[in-house]
């Protein structure tokens, strides 16, 4: 029955790119309040595109933007087969700068086989793979593979703020879910389809120091009170070794080493260092000791400053000792690591720091865990054949150096491990001007979650 | 004489008062090429109320901000009488930061038996008193004392770029003068009038150092790729030792010690280090070990940061690896210290431990030694009998931890030492918000210059 459905599937390139590109025509923006009404309409056309397939919606309001909630009806799946639960958002990121984009951001167009527009691969794009697998399935076969249940937020891009209150309120309903399929991440190159199974934790810190009352003349009080900026960049110095390791204590303590299997196999996987440097504008690469690239974004925890603010930074001099130096410094954590112990840790290693004539503030601004999924259960293995189907090349199994909060929560709300299929390219432009996703990953991807539902059956 | 314009003088502070406002209330802000229009409206100013007294004026045009250069004609000065040279800026420090100032620093407010504006201190009420004496010596006595020449430039405050082509330019016309006279420094405290007879040099960079071609995502990228924001702190942080002193390289090696009947006055002087903590709002001071806060701010040399600006600086997190991280450094030298020596030095010291993946780019915005004067000439004794005149006490010798470099450049280009006699006080807020100057210290300084120009007469 696939092959009914994947032939079916293939011959509807062009409808399907024409309903996408309905869908990307709605600026949901949820970040804009200006864009309320278009991130609703984006909802409402999810529910109507999955009611299509013959599901049965239902909108979950929040005290910001709904969620979408899509159920197979009992008739709509074989009695007895697993229940999954998707994953993904509706919404997107604000589309500014607008001058830098070649075409508008919301006239989905299309270019040397690729289809431009914000959302084209984050998310509504890779959502839209498995909304249109699941109207083929029902086309072709009346029924779909598994039990669904399809969750769409509309907050992701601005910090899933009220998806913890949706699970927990909906628990019940999703709970049974064997497993949670998310689409929202990368292959690792083209032709190179991939399973990612692992993303990095983060927390997120304010440290600011504080001298005297108020900004002093450099020349009048220089040498005779601390400085915040002097103390704040000996503090923030001693973050890192001169080999560029991090030397708060117990930060590389508990880390769960890579299988060497795992090791190896990102080892084969064709990545070049030099073109990425040149990629960025860089000479030279910078990072521990000891690792590649790849491992460095992937596997090994970080400490980076995001943010320094202190005295006087117009142009030209002023001779100003700042009464208060400040900064964001964010953590990249990595399976193994707890974020209590680090943040425990990394405040104490302040606090122990900290000179006389300063006043130390330390503030969290978030903290969350590295996810690590299984790379051998029967839901990876099913989305590994699925892929191959998909796309005509086995996949690899990668990891990200970002982070999907979501992915922890369905771990600790549901008990759920997720698999991250993702269709989009490294260079989708995410979250920048001309994002877009090529139609060979649009077109893969709807076959791939075709056949995903299918093996996930056991079929 | 002078006690007729004494009393005239006393006897119109009201109209002082209101003729300062106007000064103060034009943003005369250098460093800021949108106040041009304004810097030079407070030049034109000057020269308004310079002829007020009967002098001459003219507007030297520089490639910067133009110089007001006003003399004594001819029958406004007894023949004989010597030539002095009075020194004074009409530019100010930028007001920023704007909200903590209690009244905006542009609309000259009076609080307490204060009066609050940026340059209310530096160093346009300085300089006013002196104008104010000559508009009451040619009021009462239809001549001034001296022959005089008054310069006023309106780029102390970005390191008084073109002053000495000014200098070199006017040689002729400046150099028969027997002394310099500035008001640009404090009194020791309340009650306790001073003659300046050192200040410290000055050396300011801008630091930058730039990674890849834009900010990258932190998650994404973070570990990979060498992030200026760490490094810079990295640097700066290394500019210390723990104790608090310097590690540049051969940074002491030159300093010239104080004679010991200097420190023996200074330990005289009626100061607390407590009520100096107090009234910052410290609960300790830190500075380089074996030395007491008034070495520490008189005759020790320091590197402080005076700003700092990378990444994302708004309100909460946003997981950014900056492209660019740069600081404002400065260095208050001492007698001994070379200033080129310094900034080769320093500038060494950074490309050395410059890490490979980011470009360091090292700008010296400005570069001057230490000034030391004589303390026993004719004009410093004529100068501590004005002070005991205008306030009723009897002045000490100190030092400043500022800088004047043109101090230096009087005695380099036009062979002429300079007497500094400050009317502000420690606590007037120079280069930083609500900066004030007393009223006491402005009727006080008007009083002063009025009899310092008559004793330097020898009358």
């Amino acid at each position: 029955m696939l092959d009914s459905v994947l032939v079916w599937i293939d011959k509807n390139r062009r409808a399907w790119l024409d309903d996408l590109k309905q869908w990307l025509s709605i600026a949901s923006v949820s970040a804009d309040p200006q864009h309320a009404a278009d991130t609703a309409a984006a909802a409402e056309w999810a529910m109507y595109y999955l009611r299509g397939a013959g599901m049965q919606t239902k909108l979950l309001a929040t005290p910001g933007h709904p969620s979408v909630l899509a159920v197979t009806p009992e008739g709509l799946y074989p009695p007895g087969a697993p229940h999954v639960l998707f994953y993904g958002h509706y919404d997107v990121q604000p589309p500014e700068p607008l001058d830098k984009w070649l075409s508008p951001p919301f006239s989905p167009a299309q270019r040397d086989g690729r289809l431009f527009a914000r959302g084209a691969s984050d998310d509504k794009g890779q959502v839209f793979c498995h909304m249109a697998a699941l109207v083929a399935w029902k086309q072709i076969a009346m029924q779909i593979p598994v039990r669904l249940t399809v969750l769409l937020e509309g907050e992701e891009e601005i910090g899933s703020i009220h998806l913890r209150s949706v699970l927990e309120a909906e628990r019940e309903a999703l709970a049974s879910a064997s497993t949670v399929i998310i689409s929202d991440s990368s292959q690792f190159a083209p032709g190179i389809p991939a399973i990612t199974t692992g993303l990095r934790g983060l927390v997120y810190y304010q440290i600011t120091l504080t001298g005297a009352n108020q900004d002093l003349h450099s020349g009048v009080y220089g040498g005779a009170v601390a400085n915040p900026a002097n103390e704040l960049c000996q503090l923030l110095g001693r973050l890192h070794d001169a080999s560029g390791r991090v030397t708060i204590p117990h930060f590389y303590d508990n880390i769960i080493a890579v299988e060497e299997a795992v090791r190896e196999q990102w080892e084969k996987l064709p990545f070049s260092e030099s073109d990425f440097a040149r990629g960025l504008g860089l000479e030279a690469l910078r990072g521990e000791p000891g690792y590649s690239t790849l491992e460095r974004r992937w596997c090994r925890p970080t400490v980076d400053i995001n943010g320094l603010t202190s005295g006087y930074q117009g142009a030209g001099a002023k001779t100003v000792l700042p009464a208060v130096a400040s900064a964001k410094v964010s953590m990249r954590l990595v399976p193994g690591q707890n974020p209590a112990e680090i943040c425990a840790n990394f405040e104490a290693f302040f606090r122990a720091a900290c000179p006389p004539g300063v006043k130390l503030s330390l503030e969290c601004l978030s903290a969350s865990p590295a996810a690590l999924t299984p790379s051998d259960s029967p839901a990876v293995r099913a989305a590994m054949a699925a892929l191959e189907i998909g796309f005509g090349k086995s996949p690899v199994l990668m990891r990200e150096g970002g982070s999907i909060p979501v992915v922890n929560w369905f771990k600790e709300i549901l008990g759920i491990d997720s698999v991250l299929v993702g269709f989009g390219l490294p260079d989708d432009n995410l979250h920048a001007p001309n994002e877009k996703l090529d139609l060979d990953c649009l077109y893969g991807g709807i076959r791939t979650a075709a056949a995903l539902y299918d093996k996930i059956a056991g079929n």
